[in-house]
């Protein structure tokens, strides 16, 4: 479930309080609707979003988080705070690996 | 590179202190040697483990977490407490949302 990267986006975009679908798709670029709709279907399934739908003409439909998924959001700003900090020297030990390899096939030749 | 499972249970693993090839693969049930060497040499690539070589006969391979890969250990951790945690209530809504679908199927025979 959590290895969608809408599920992720859409959990982070609800984070900021509830909204209606038009809104989300803007705050969500490159969504399509069909991939929304789905993704919302899967969180509310999964009792991560709740959404009520208010009796006006047109009809309004509203989606927010609960509590859970607040709480998973609480997760995912971590997990993103973390890759913000340490995916720097995560790339840098790889550049320096690939640099050192190179170097000892140069000295190979 | 954090999709790989066994990125994560080598990680896991080596939580406990500096291991040997051996008794790494004994730790991480299902692990091919082949997929072992991989994903150390991925790891260490990345700068979260670190391999020592001891000049001894047979010659011994130690490997440990680096500061970095320490702390994407405890990343990790966060991350399983939190699934330990609410997954089941996850599963929970999902279960109870698959009974309102069928119910709602029945009262439409």
């Amino acid at each position: 479930m959590l290895a969608s990267k809408w599920v992720y986006l859409v959990v982070c975009a609800l984070r900021r309080g509830r909204m209606r679908n038009g809104e989300l798709a803007r705050r969500l670029e490159g969504i399509t609707p069909k991939m929304l709709t789905q993704t919302l279907r899967i969180l509310e399934r999964d009792g991560l979003v709740r959404r009520e739908i208010f009796p006006v003409i047109p009809p309004r439909v509203e989606y927010e988080l609960t509590e859970l998924g607040q709480n998973l959001a609480g997760l995912l700003t971590q997990i993103r705070s973390w890759s913000e900090e340490h995916v720097p020297d995560i790339k840098q030990a790889r550049a320096r690996a690939e640099a050192n390899q190179e170097a000892e096939l140069q000295a190979q030749v």
